[in-house]
């Protein structure tokens, strides 16, 4: 088999083997139910109270502010159930271009008819128009409807950030409860969560090299959280279910190693990000990309002119070992392809696809990547497909 | 430190080191993102479908019919809340020893005026009266009310086994929808769930030597499942949320094993069983035990006669290393006591403690148990505590 050129870092990330010796004490030796009251509960208990502080001092956070939860998904569905169902949210303001894990969430709490909901305008990168969300929240706020704001921090598929402070201040000017999903941002910037006056904030262990399952979501100081899972009183009656121990314990230090080698992975990844988009450039000058201005150092969205298809593309990537992906992992497979590429109005006839780096990304895996597209958009040239 | 002898299989079990070995490949060089659909991706989609066959194979059931959780507590959450949300379900006859898991999600449809319910009457070893679940279900199918009925295959702090295919038939009898939470029973008896006309199933892995913070929910086929956690479309568009990949592997090997090995660790643990109990009734014959005539093997609840409370004898245990628990894991700790205790009418005076087994459990961990509690009853009886 070939060597894998992982380039779908937006989608996963492998576990790093630091994170991986951390965990493997919990998976062998300290079993104990952190509920227990005994000996080895004990050690469970101090393990998952020691990640938590962890985990909030990185994030510069009270520690009774994290929960944690099985994943980013389980986190977006939880701050959303909490605003429509116990802080009386009746209207919900999202974008187009979230994550499954709020659209389909907001969605269902639409269906049911217990919220109405609106999406805020974007620009053609998915820039969010903050004039917009500010006269939707001053017309809702006139009319006496309290609401939710959910819009992620940064985009998954196309990298375009928000500005987390001016969104958290237009909210709370309206007394509207500010969810954002930074699932693709914890672990890769050094979020200080309390200045941007978010009320909630989801993020995912496997995102930044730490285990799959994991995440946590971010309550802040003196708002309620309504339990998505009823049970017993673990997570401070939050969160039901024996808690994933080892995972909570490799979120923690995932989060560490992450937030603590910030800077130079930054630069690095960055410089792979740059190399890519000017290296498709000289390939092919009509090549135009889709991530905003204010992006993901992680995320390269390009859009290939001429006839070849995503899937099409993404195969033959795939036969040369290259991994990179169309929409997002839990699209990709999705014979409607991306929601955020068709709610952008991006034309659609040649591929789109996304590149996304991490730490662990080397140069020449880039220049390979550019090698085998040459050949296959050279190909497809002569063949006139492009 | 003491040698833990470890008498709390009931809250959770060690993690057993062939299953670890099987995750590791999953935490280590297959962490492509299930959803993606190049090769390391699709690595991750198999591990994931083969272990949804074999946990499907090991229950007698088809393999549309496992869904993978983060727990037994989000199973029987998800359960539950399908009845009441999509299957019609306005009332629920549970009983007052179910899990937290069950009872706190009940109640919570009921707070929220979308369900009432009933609990089924139980004698003082928690054994359900098959005649009042009759009468009870018969009078709401008189008056066009589609029930759902929660009962747990076994009862984790006394043991107390359902007659799952008695009460399988008298639910279908009316019409009624059949949730059990087979948490405890699930990697402890060859189970075949088709053989008992339930709907839902739930299990959980840390019960049977798997990884916390992994579960199945079993949904009988032609049942429509709705989902808890919304967002992207996997476990078939049921649980959203990206793959607990190593997890779910780690299940399904717990099980094979687990259900592999069944007659000759049933065998082997329930010598272990009446070790205790017969070392305990030789210790003090005033002791009684409050497991049902059908009880789960692993676990011996026993009264102690006296004045010894239950914290401060677990107390002194944990000191000898030993881990015993009160009641269950989730409520130890908890000033109220065991609502399972409290509901049976147990009187508590004296102290109630679950001993509960696993196939690591050594006869000479029996031995010590007694030893320690003759010690600590010898010296309450001279300081006439006892
Ligand atoms: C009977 C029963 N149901 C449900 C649960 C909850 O399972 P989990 O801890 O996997 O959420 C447990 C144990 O904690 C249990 O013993
Ligand atoms: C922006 C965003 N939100 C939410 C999620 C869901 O997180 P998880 O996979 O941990 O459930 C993802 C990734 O899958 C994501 O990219």
């Amino acid at each position: 088999m070939n060597e894998i050129i992982y380039l779908d870092n937006a989608a996963t990330t492998s576990l790093d083997p630091i994170v991986l010796d951390t965990m493997l004490p919990y998976m062998r030796e300290h079993y104990g139910n952190p509920s227990s009251s005994y000996s080895i509960g004990r050690t469970s208990k101090a393990a998952i109270e020691s990640s938590r502080k962890k985990v909030a001092d990185l994030l510069g956070v009270k520690t009774t502010t994290i929960y944690f939860t099985s994943g980013g998904t389980e986190s977006n569905n939880t701050a959303i159930a909490t605003a429509v169902k116990t802080l009386g949210c009746t209207h919900i303001i999202t974008s187009a271009i979230e994550h499954h894990a709020v659209l389909n969430t907001v969605e269902h709490y639409c269906a049911d008819n217990i919220v109405t909901c609106s999406f805020v305008k974007l620009n053609e990168h998915g820039e969010v128009d903050y004039r917009d969300l500010e006269e939707q929240l001053q017309s809702k706020s006139n009319a006496g409807i309290k609401c939710l704001v959910s819009l992620m921090h940064a985009n998954n598929e196309i990298g375009t950030l928000l500005d987390l402070k001016t969104a958290g201040e237009i909210c709370n000017r309206y007394g509207a409860i500010f969810h954002s999903d930074c699932v693709q941002t914890i672990g890769h910037y050094p979020i200080q969560l309390k200045e941007y006056g978010v009320h909630f904030a989801s993020a995912s262990g496997h995102k930044f090299h730490g285990p799959k399952g994991t995440g946590i979501l971010y309550v802040s100081e003196g708002t309620r959280i309504t339990p998505l899972i009823h049970g017993g009183g673990q997570e401070r009656r939050a969160r039901a279910g024996t808690e994933n121990v080892h995972g909570i314990v490799g979120f923690a230090k995932a989060l560490e190693l992450a937030v603590n080698n910030y800077l130079p992975d930054q630069i690095y990844i960055s410089t792979l990000n740059s190399t890519m988009r000017d290296g498709l450039l000289k390939l092919c000058p009509e090549i135009t990309f889709n991530n905003g201005e204010q992006s993901l150092y992680t995320v390269l969205s390009v859009n290939f002119p001429g006839n070849v298809g995503t899937d099409l593309l993404l195969a033959q990537l795939d036969r040369a070992g290259i991994c990179a992906s169309g929409g997002s992992a839990c699209s990709s497979g999705n014979e409607y392809g991306s929601h955020v590429i068709t709610a952008l109005g991006i034309p659609q006839k040649g591929a789109t696809l996304r590149f996304s780096f991490s730490k662990l990304t080397k140069i020449s895996d880039i220049d390979f990547a550019l090698e085998t597209l040459a050949e296959i958009l050279n190909y497809a040239k002569a063949n006139q497909a492009l």
